[in-house]
C-alpha cells in the first residue's frame, strides 16, 4: 500500500459525511418515537458487538455509521423519545444541537478571557439576560457584584458554593456543620464527600406534608449545633427536589441564613426553568437572600448537556476560593483586572464554548417559545394529576406544583413497583419511582421537547391496563 | 401575528442549518491560517456588540449566522490555527466534530448503565482499547481489578484520584499531607482545596536540572512529616510538566508511595499520548506502580475537549469514595452488580456520550494515522530545538524530551517578554512564557492537527526578526 501522506478527513470529505451525520439525526429524532424508550440491552450485550482490538489502519466512516445503527442504537435509552417521562427531561433541541456542534468545530478554550474573548463575553452576557428572563435577584447581574457561569451540572455548582462557603470561614473543618433537607438531590451529600466534611456534619432537616423543609426544624437544629460548639455555614435548599417537585420556603430559610451567617445555596435545577413565566415567578420569592442559585437550561430549557447556570451573589468569595495563577497562566488582560477568567469560576481549567447553544435557544424559541413549552409541560402535568384523581384506585402523592406528578397505586408498593417494571420492560414509556413517606411512588415528568397530549394519554391507558391486570 | 402552534424548527429547517453549519465549519477551518492567532479585541468589545436584552420573538438563523462572522469570530483566539503554539494543543479533528455532533443529536445521559447502556459499554470498551494503544498496564484493563472512564478534565481526574486516596486513610484530615512537585499544573493545588486539605500540606518537592522532582526530596520530606506525626496519603507525579515538558520518575517514585503505603496518581495530560508510538513508551515506565493515570486525548490525540481518560488500579476504592444511592437512582441492573454506574466515578451525575467522539477518531485515523501526528510533531520541535541551539543569541532551557521546546533569548527577561508580547500581537503566532530558575522562558509547543514545517519555520523567523530588532 501506497503511504499516506495525511490521515486528515478532506474539508469535501468532512462536509459529506457532516451532511450525513446531520441527516442521520434528522431522521433518529422523526423516528425516536418507534424505539423502546428503555433500552431492552442485556449487560455486555453491547460490548460483545465490538472488537476485541482497535484498528491498525483507518476505517470508514461509512463503515462507522453502519456500526451506529446496528450496535449503538439498540443500546441506546432514547431520552429524546416524547414517551420519555423518566427522572428530569434532559433538554436538546435543534438550534442547541448546532449551537454545540459550532462549538466542537471552532475547537476554542475558554480558561481564559484572553483564550478566545467571545467565549467568555458571551456567556456573562448571556447569563445576565437570563436573570432579566427569570426575573432572579438583580446582584446576580455581572454588573453587580455577582455573576453567572456554565457549570457542567447542578452537582458542581452545589461543589463550587459548598467550597466557597468553606472558604469562608475559620472554624476548624470538623467543626463545620451544613443544612439541607431530607429530600434534597444525592448531589449535595455527594458534595460534601469531595468537599472533604464528613457526612456526619450534614443535617438533614425533616419536611413537612409536601416535603418541603420545616423552618423551625432547622433553626432548632442550628441552635444544638451551635451550643455544642459547632459552626454552622452552609443551607442548601431546593426550588423542586427530585422525588417529588417540593419547594423549600425560601424566605424562611433565608433569613434563617442570613440571623446565623450561612451561606445559603439555593438549587433550582429542573424547575428554576418555569420562572420564565411571570405566573410562576412564586417559586423564586426569597431568592434575594441567597448566595448562590443554579438551574439546568439542560433540563427543561431545551438546551444540551452540560449546561448549569450559576450564580454568586458575590463573585470574588468564588474566585478567591478556586484561583490559582501559575505563571504560564499569567497575561496582560487578567492582569488588569478588567476581564473574567471563568477558570477561577468552577473545578476544570479548560472549558467548552457552551454558551453558544445558550444564545442559539435563546435567540431561536425567544421569549415566547421557551414560556410556550414551560406552559404546555405543566398544563399536560395538571391534566395528568386530574386523571389519577378522578381514579379511584389511585391516589396523587402531593400535589404537582408544576410539571412532574408523584402518584400511586392505593393497593401498596408491590403493585406499584409490578406498573413500573411493567412499563418499563413493554419499551413504550419509561418512568421510575421513588419512596415518599417509605411508600414505592410512581413519578411522571414531563418535559421532553416533542410530548404531546396523545403522549401522556396513552401512558396513562398503559398505567391502568396493567393495574387492571393485578 | 399569528399564534405559532409549534417553535421548533421543522426537520427540514434543521437539515438545512445544519448543512450550513457544517459548511460554515469546513470553511472556517480552511481559513483559520488567515485569522489573527490571539483575538486582538479590548475587553469589553464583544458584548458592545450584543444587544442588552434577548428576544421576545425568536429570531431566524441566517440572523445568528451573521453575527457568528460579525461578533464571534473577532472574539475568537484561534486554538486551531497551524500558528498556534500556546498552552498545550487542544485536539480537533473531522471524526472528533462529527462525535460531539452525533452526541448531541441523541441527547441521552449516562449517568447510569441503564439510563444509555451503549454510552458506558462503548466507554469501558474504548478506554480498554487505549491501555493497549498506550501500553499502559494491565490492572487498569475493566477485565481486571481497575478501569477507565472519561472524565472532563485532568483537573477533575486529580480531584477524584485524591478523594479516593483521602477516603482510604483513617487520619484526621488536618494530619493528611501530599506530595507533588514544584513544577506540577496548578490543578493538583486547587484540587486540594477543593478537597478541603490545607495547602500547608502539599508538600511542593525540589526538582533537578531537568525540572523532575528529586526522589530523595521526596523520601527525606515524607520522613520528616511521619516524624512529625503526620499522615502522607498522596504522591501526584507528572510524565511531561506544563513549564518544561519534564517527566518525573516513576519508578524511584512509586517505589517510595509503595513503601509508604500513599496513592500514586500519575498525570499525563499531554505527554501521554506519545506512548501510542513504542519508542516513546519509556515516558511510562513504571507506571505499573501507579494507583491511577490520566491522560488527555483532548489535547494532542485529535479529540474535541472534554476528553481525559482515567485509569484506577482498584475501582472499589473510587467508587466507595464517591457513590451514594439516592431511591430514584436504584434499578435492577445496578443492583445485579453486573453493570458500571460511570457516575460514581466522577464528580457530576449527568454525563454526555463522550466516548462517540474517541470512538470516531480512532476508527478514522487508526493506530497507525494517530502516530503519524505524534512523530510528525516531536520530529518538528527536535528540529525546532536545532535551529535554537545553533542560533548564539538563544539557549534551550532544557532539551526537549518530546514536542515542546522550552528556549530563551540570552539577554533577560525584558526582551523574552518583548518577543512574546510582539509575537502575540502581531497576531502571526501564539505562543506563551513560563518561568524556569526564575528566568521568563518561551515556550514553544508543537501539536496542532494541521501544523506543518512552514508553520514551524515561520514563526522561529519571526522570532529572530523581534530579536534582531531589539
Amino acid at each position: 500500500m501506497e503511504e499516506k501522506p495525511n490521515y486528515h478527513m478532506s474539508s469535501a470529505e468532512f462536509r459529506q459525511w457532516g451532511y450525513k451525520t446531520i441527516d442521520w439525526i434528522a431522521d433518529y429524532l422523526e423516528n425516536v418515537e418507534k424505539l423502546p424508550v428503555l433500552s431492552q440491552v442485556e449487560p455486555g450485550d453491547i460490548r460483545a458487538k465490538l472488537p476485541n482490538s482497535p484498528p491498525q489502519q483507518g476505517e470508514s466512516f461509512a463503515e462507522i455509521f453502519k456500526d451506529i445503527d446496528e450496535i449503538i442504537v439498540p443500546g441506546l435509552t432514547n431520552w429524546q423519545s416524547p414517551n420519555f417521562f423518566a427522572f428530569f427531561p434532559t433538554g436538546i433541541s435543534a438550534p442547541s444541537i448546532l449551537g454545540e456542534l459550532l462549538s466542537a468545530g471552532l475547537g476554542v478554550q475558554g480558561m481564559l478571557w484572553a483564550t478566545s474573548p467571545a467565549c467568555t463575553e458571551l456567556e456573562t452576557h448571556v447569563l445576565d439576560w437570563l436573570v432579566d428572563m427569570l426575573e432572579l435577584p438583580l446582584h446576580f447581574k455581572s454588573s453587580e457584584t455577582g455573576g453567572g457561569v456554565i457549570q457542567d451540572s447542578a452537582s458542581s455548582a452545589s461543589l463550587v458554593a459548598l467550597v466557597a462557603a468553606r472558604e469562608q470561614t475559620t472554624a476548624d473543618i470538623s467543626k463545620l456543620v451544613a443544612y439541607t433537607s431530607t429530600q434534597a438531590h444525592s448531589s449535595i451529600e455527594k458534595g460534601f464527600k469531595i468537599a472533604g466534611i464528613s457526612s456526619e456534619n450534614l443535617r438533614l432537616i425533616e419536611v413537612d406534608g409536601n416535603y418541603a423543609i420545616c423552618p423551625d426544624a432547622l433553626q432548632q437544629c442550628i441552635e444544638q449545633d451551635i451550643a455544642a460548639g459547632l459552626t454552622p455555614f452552609y443551607l442548601a435548599a431546593t426550588v423542586g427536589t427530585t422525588s417529588s417537585n417540593a419547594i423549600d420556603p425560601l424566605p424562611e430559610l433565608g433569613a434563617i441564613a442570613q440571623k446565623y451567617n450561612i451561606w445559603f445555596h439555593v438549587d433550582g435545577a429542573m424547575s428554576g426553568t418555569a420562572a420564565l413565566c411571570p405566573e410562576y415567578r412564586w417559586i423564586h420569592q426569597g431568592l434575594e437572600l441567597a448566595d448562590s442559585y443554579c438551574f439546568n437550561p439542560h433540563k427543561w430549557m431545551l438546551t444540551n448537556f452540560d449546561c448549569t447556570c450559576f450564580y454568586v451573589r458575590d463573585r470574588s468569595k468564588l474566585t478567591q476560593s478556586l484561583s490559582i495563577v501559575p505563571e504560564y497562566l499569567k497575561n496582560q488582560a487578567s492582569e488588569s483586572g478588567a476581564v473574567i477568567d471563568y477558570r477561577d469560576w468552577q473545578i476544570p481549567l479548560g472549558r467548552r464554548f457552551r454558551s453558544l447553544k445558550l444564545w442559539f435557544v435563546i435567540r431561536h424559541y425567544g421569549i415566547e417559545g421557551l414560556q410556550h413549552y414551560v406552559r404546555k409541560h405543566i398544563a399536560l402535568a395538571q391534566e395528568f394529576a386530574e386523571w389519577v384523581k378522578s381514579d379511584s384506585r389511585f391516589e396523587l402523592a402531593v400535589n404537582p406544583p408544576l410539571n412532574l406528578v408523584c402518584f400511586r397505586h392505593k393497593g401498596g408498593d408491590r403493585i406499584n413497583q409490578t406498573i413500573v417494571n411493567s412499563l418499563n420492560s413493554s419499551g413504550k414509556i419509561y418512568l421510575i419511582s421513588t419512596k415518599l413517606d417509605q411508600k414505592v411512588t410512581l413519578r411522571m415528568s414531563i418535559g421532553q421537547a416533542t410530548t404531546e397530549k396523545l403522549n401522556v394519554q396513552q401512558a396513562w391507558e398503559l398505567i391502568c391496563q396493567i393495574a387492571d391486570a393485578n
